[in-house]
């Protein structure tokens, strides 16, 4: 392939195998990669240079390097790597079970950070130096500009700050995504920086195309390979449930005019209740609805064939296969319906204050005062990471953690005493719904969040230990009533899952 | 007086005592009060207030009201209305030590808002209605427009969103501080929220002036009372020690090359560290500085008067009384060198993130992971508030977190296994800094944190009990070793903290 893929001569002189393009990469350095939530990851190299990694390993060399994304990418990608032991460290999101598993033993270090956080911390140098950026695009233009494909993260940035850059140029990726993109070239350090002028959540304030230093790009790799597509889970009644409690107070929010009948831009994480809550949209009486998000699910495409949506702007794509064959058979129907922005912007927490979001994330656990756990089992093995809940969360105009209220078939509680880790504290978190029920802690004190978080989300089974756990922690110390905690018994609950099996 | 300080014939007109204004408040109100750390609140008609209170209750009356402010006030305000048993319900920041103790015996529901969400969580409609506003203001000029004084804080807003609106004319303060205030008046609810076009800290974006419909205004009280001034505190060590690490850190991060050697706009929060790093500031080669904060200190009028400190952005005052006067005295001095706004603005993520502040807060305790607690005593017992340390940490350009490595002569490590409670997370959190060192925690993963806070941080006395927490806490779940915890013993330091007074 050329064909209408590498159109700039210069670029296409410096077509190369993967193999050939990994031996661009050397142990210790660090590495930004493309992709976002299985979208837009480089497909090959990654492969390559695990694959020299493991003989570098079998002759008795070291050889790991740090790796940067935009969020989780793939078993090409980071499963690949982590097979390989080819990762030292690794920032900001990652949801690959075997990397997971490698954080957890200690083997990778992982810096957990807010996704709109990475890109200026790169430019501000808190990171170090960027050696190499491994970056997909869908074309590259005669100009040498760069179509991006699904996913765009931290792609601006590693490709301005890597001294080397391999494109992978994927013919999987449609290539009519040209003109899906806005990448925004606004961004200068402090104190140059300017108001981002975005105002709506489709509006262009930046190019459809990447730039690239023509000078730094060490090689130029062609794959014809897909995302990471997930099959789509059917919707349980949980999930269900919790999508009519949200849908429910929308509509309670709409009638006490706090909420237009349009509502405002939609921001849900990925998951099973997202897809319930947009499921739920589609049946609901809400029109001229918008998104502006970071991951685009099935849910979004259907509402936008609905007509329900009429745009939604993201970072990337978290499709079922049959979604991304959706989008991709008839990807001109979605043009000027769908952005896709760097991650910098489309979780700007000034962004996403003035458009005023409706954030809607999953959690791990919820405390009764209302301090979220996202990321961590027990306080120690983490999950996923933070991702971009906080960016959304903190600046929303209003915001819902959503979890079932019990997990492992009711041998954990979503709902504790204590949350034995904290993500997203009690100053930030608005709404708790399980599919119990849901609690509006706005502008409630921590004894009344206490009460309605007991009352409403936990489940029945544990309702009664947590309201016991409160009534003596109440009189436990008098003269700390403000929280009202044991001590002693807070984290007991984590505890005894580790110990029995069971809270 | 009416003389150069009420000019609005109508409004000089509902001239009245405090205590016929205070008749315009009744049982289970909502009053928004103006004020901000002790400068600019009401000082006649919450004691006016207090006496109905008094009555009330000796009469076997309920009365108490809901009480919204900027942040802390004084005696005058939250102290006499706590005396007299008169406040449900108070946001979003108290400092008041009689108010502190109705809200931890249970007496006073406290809702602990960050300091830039309060205003728009009122005009979304959050907190529910503002019945009256009691608002300090310098002048009435004769187009009814108000002359704000010491602090801006939430006045504007209480001004629009209150029914009834009392305004105290305090001839104690300045009659000059016109033309020192700028109140943005660009405010929209989403979806019509524009770009805040803030690009300096000392750009004028709005009205030199408050406005108020006259129709609403009850009651204008003469008064003449000060601000609660607070005497200086003479710098101790410890306060010089960790302000000559954080100015070393600020020299560090210009030699590469990540700070100008103007810096970036300042954030200091009140309290003896922030006073001793801007005498830091002071003795240090940095010129050209600006700041963008919510509290004006001595030590910024200081700066100011040296030249180094070019222009300083606030949203209020908090001066010595010497501090008071050097300013009163002499305010034309600071004209156009001093600017106070709307706290909204003052601590808006668009623009702290903008701006890029180097922010710098103290904190009750930080964890070896860099979790920090700015709020609570032993998990439950509230100290005043989160205050604007949120709205600046989270989106400032490098944040620090600053405490003595111990409290009670030693009977309390403010570096614990695991916090008590968590205001910043570990997500949030750059640089910590006690006596003892300075701990860099950008792009570290949760263990390499703990093994520099553990080192740097810690005081002798309880280093190698925290270290041994850490070692333990590895080898206690080799599989969960992220964030290596042991749960029983997580909170034990509180815990014996609480039980033998020790930690």
């Amino acid at each position: 392939m050329t064909g209408d893929r590498i159109l700039d001569r210069t670029l296409a002189g410096r077509m190369t195998s993967a193999a050939e393009a990994a031996e661009q990469i050397g142990p210790g350095e660090t590495v930004g990669f493309s992709g976002f939530t299985g979208a837009g990851h480089p497909k090959a190299v990654p492969a390559a240079l695990a694959a020299r990694m493991r003989a570098a390993h079998a002759d008795g060399e070291e050889f790991r390097v740090q790796a940067w994304t935009g969020a989780s990418t793939a078993p090409d990608l980071d499963g690949v790597l982590a097979e390989a032991h080819g990762l030292s460290k690794r920032l900001p999101y990652n949801g690959d079970p075997l990397l997971r598993q490698q954080i957890n033993s200690g083997e990778v270090e992982y810096v957990d950070v807010h996704l709109s956080h990475v890109a200026q911390h790169s430019w501000f140098g808190f990171y170090g130096d960027l050696d190499v950026a491994v970056v997909e695009v869908a074309a590259i233009l005669p100009n040498g500009l760069l179509v991006p494909t699904s996913s765009v993260g931290n792609n601006k940035t590693w490709l301005e700050n890597a001294d080397r850059v391999i494109l992978e140029v994927n013919s999987w990726q449609p290539r009519g995504f040209e003109g899906f993109h806005d990448i925004y070239y606004g961004t200068r350090l402090p104190p140059q920086r300017a108001p981002i002028q975005l105002t709506t959540p489709m509006q262009r304030i930046g190019d459809p195309y990447l730039r690239v230093d023509p000078e730094k790009v060490v090689a130029v790799v062609a794959t014809d390979h897909p995302d990471r597509n997930s099959p789509l889970r059917p919707l349980d009644e949980d999930s269900r449930a919790m999508a009519d409690l949200l849908v429910d107070f929308l509509r309670h929010e709409v009638r006490n005019d706090r909420l237009h009948p349009s509502l405002l831009p939609l921001q849900a994480g990925v998951g099973n209740v997202a897809n319930a809550v947009l499921a739920g949209l589609q049946d609901a009486e809400f029109e001229h609805l918008t998104a502006y998000t970071e991951t685009i699910q099935d849910g979004l495409l259907d509402l936008l064939d609905s007509g329900k949506l009429i745009g939604v702007s993201s970072t990337s794509f978290g499709l079922s296969e049959e979604g991304a064959r959706r989008f991709n058979d008839d990807i001109h129907h979605y043009k000027g319906r769908i952005l896709l922005r760097p991650q910098e912007i489309s979780n700007h927490p000034e962004v996403v204050r003035r458009l005023g979001l409706i954030a809607i994330n999953g959690m791990v656990e919820a405390d009764i005062y209302g301090n979220v756990n996202s990321t961590h089992v027990a306080g120690s093995a983490i999950v996923n990471g933070i991702g971009g809940s906080g960016d959304f969360a903190r600046n929303a105009y209003l915001n819902f953690f959503v979890s079932p209220s019990t997990a492992k078939n009711g041998a954990i509680s979503s709902i504790v005493p204590f949350v034995s880790h904290v993500d997203h504290t009690e100053h930030d978190v608005q709404v708790v719904i399980t599919e119990q029920g849901l609690a509006d802690l706005r502008g409630l004190s921590p004894r009344a969040r206490a009460r309605k978080i007991i009352d409403r989300c936990a489940h029945p089974d544990y309702r009664d230990r947590l309201a016991d756990y409160f009534e003596r922690a109440q009189r436990e110390r008098p003269d700390a009533m403000h929280t009202p905690h044991l001590l002693g018994e807070a984290l007991s609950w984590h505890r005894s899952y580790l110990e029995t099996g069971h809270m």
